[in-house]
């Protein structure tokens, strides 16, 4: 089992890495003193396989959980979904040592997330998330949130997990774009922070797409050591961890515009992450032949690099990255890379020049 | 002038008191270096008198407000209220940068103190109290939240103000039911904390009826003092702030058993502190002198201190005191006193006994 420890003072917490986790689950929840009621929070989908696992493992543990099961995708992320949850959780009489567990990809990590921050003022959050998206980016950091109609994660708060556990195994049944969907961060990290580990993922990418435990257990240790490195620098975002965001500000724009429906997270994170290296060529002296590498690392990871907007999606989707969470004064910020493997944040790009990229890009 | 610190390291912020203040909100918020756009939320009772003047303050100082009216009342302390104001904090564009001003009492500082604490994911937030409850407890220590159908504030978060401005000026316009229901947190400092003040709320309490701004401000200040001591040793309740809630166990169940509408939330408390006291009597020697001290002082102030339950109400109020968020492992807990001016918590109380108060009290 590989461990990444977070460190954030009283906060800190572990990543456990190995396969089988979930049917350990309630021997490592056992492990962290905490109330004998809990809330196990899942989608249909992850659910079908592992639900009972989970809830059997908390069970044998001398847990008394409640299964809750939300809407599968990024829909189910919203104020509705949270407060079918929370009435679930004043069912089952949750207290304050009462614990959640978010059993799924980032849309149920977030959701469940959001609802142990905000119920009771706050439960104790063990993260179990079972998509490669989750397990390298959206389960650990403490971010958590629901979507709007105006945006993506507009509504939220920072609440730190206890734990969470990436089972190696569960990443056998995932669909292969969700898969897919999930190298877009991987490669992010390289891009922002490590040019070894994009060099590692440029050789290694067709054993990491067949799932090769051998080799996704290190990709997936240093994604969560690149993110513990960040976010415990800057938790709450007021700097350094906005590079965790490379690509993202297009990204969430695309989704919102599509209405979450069209562009899995990755998808739309990794043409993002094309027109976020564009921005950097021109702006920070990104070489064009870096914008090259990742373009082609992305395209082998079957994910999309360009979109084809009309002049109208366009309008919106310039309108919907006026939401972003890092827009000051009404300009938009980017993060933008000066070579594979460094990235910086806060650089506002003008309205005309981001215009024509959207044209250019097309 | 009087200003009360709250010490909580880099989250300290002041509570000024004074008579005026509101014609000088913007000036003040002018001094915590915000962004310029911001949501002033407030209610129609108080959005009647004070809206104006607030709005025009923070426009003279330069900044861009929203005014967001919010239904008047308990009710209006919801999740739906709450992603209304979301959606129009959205269409003003707020920006992580920019704040929320919450004018009003404790219903609108809880709410809008929720929105702030979660819409991305935080944003300063100023309050402005306009009930006497407010300005000496609600606005100060950073609980926020929202109700659901189980109970009251089950849903929320800790997020401190950046300042808390109390206008003496406003309690001429409160009306007097209000100003009675917030003499009973006014009181409850005195059980919990000091026994002097207590003694001088016996004394003073006819003029602080009159609301003689001479008598009142020393008042509130001396509140706001002793809730600062308290949250700065434990601003998330793990333990010692635990006894701010003397009474509220009982009184937020009377409050959720009848919907949070026939009772306002002081005179909820002002029952709950008269049963609290009974209970100290039986588990923590409370002499029976201070109860009839302490049912004496509530009564002058115009407060309620018995209910008559039928058997049925008895059994929801047990159950809705389930919900307590002080509850552990099933367990009631309660603040008791052992004598005016001294609290501790986390004293369980076995449910016959609290059935047969339940029963005599009526």
């Amino acid at each position: 089992m590989r461990i990444v420890r977070v460190p954030l003072g009283r906060r800190s917490y572990d990543i456990k890495i190995a396969s089988g986790l979930i049917s350990k689950l309630g021997v490592e929840c056992a492990r962290l003193k905490l109330g004998r009621r809990c809330a196990l929070i899942t989608d249909p989908h992850v659910g079908r396989w592992y639900a009972k696992p989970a809830y059997n493992s908390l069970s044998r543990a001398g847990f008394d959980p409640a299964l809750i099961v939300v809407p599968a995708g990024e829909t189910a992320k919203s104020l509705k979904s949270a407060q079918s949850c929370y009435r679930r959780l004043a069912a089952h009489r949750l207290e304050r040592h009462s614990f959640v567990v978010a059993l799924g990809g980032g849309v149920v990590g977030d959701l469940a997330g959001f609802v142990a921050a905000t119920y009771l003022r706050g439960l104790p959050l063990v993260q179990v998330p079972t998509t490669l998206l989750a397990q390298v980016d959206s389960s650990v950091g403490g971010k958590t949130g629901v979507n709007l109609p105006a945006g993506k994660n507009l509504v939220g708060a920072f609440h730190q997990p206890r734990l969470v556990l990436c089972d190696l195994a569960v990443l056998h049944t995932l669909p292969l774009r969700q898969l897919r969907a999930g190298l877009a961060e991987v490669i992010k990290y390289g891009i922002i922070y490590d040019a070894r580990f994009f060099q590692r993922l440029e050789r290694d990418l067709p054993q990491i797409l067949q799932r090769r435990a051998a080799t996704l257990a290190p990709v997936i240790a240093r994604c969560c050591e690149i993110k513990a490195a960040v976010v415990s620098q800057d938790e709450t975002e007021s700097g350094l961890r906005a590079i965790l965001n490379f690509g993202h500000t297009i990204g969430h724009g695309l989704e919102a515009i599509s209405h979450y429906g069209a562009y899995l997270h990755g998808e739309a994170i990794a043409i993002g992450q094309v027109a976020a290296a564009r921005l950097s060529e021109q702006f920070s002296s990104l070489p064009a032949a870096d914008t090259a590498r990742i373009t082609a690392l992305l395209k082998r990871a079957g994910l999309p690099t360009t979109v084809r907007l009309t002049a109208p999606a366009r309008r919106r989707l310039l309108a919907a990255m006026q939401l972003d969470k890092k827009v000051r004064n009404g300009e938009i910020r980017f993060v933008l890379a000066s070579r594979i493997g460094k990235a910086a944040w806060g650089r506002p790009v003008p309205a005309p020049d981001l215009a024509a990229l959207l044209t250019s890009h097309a």
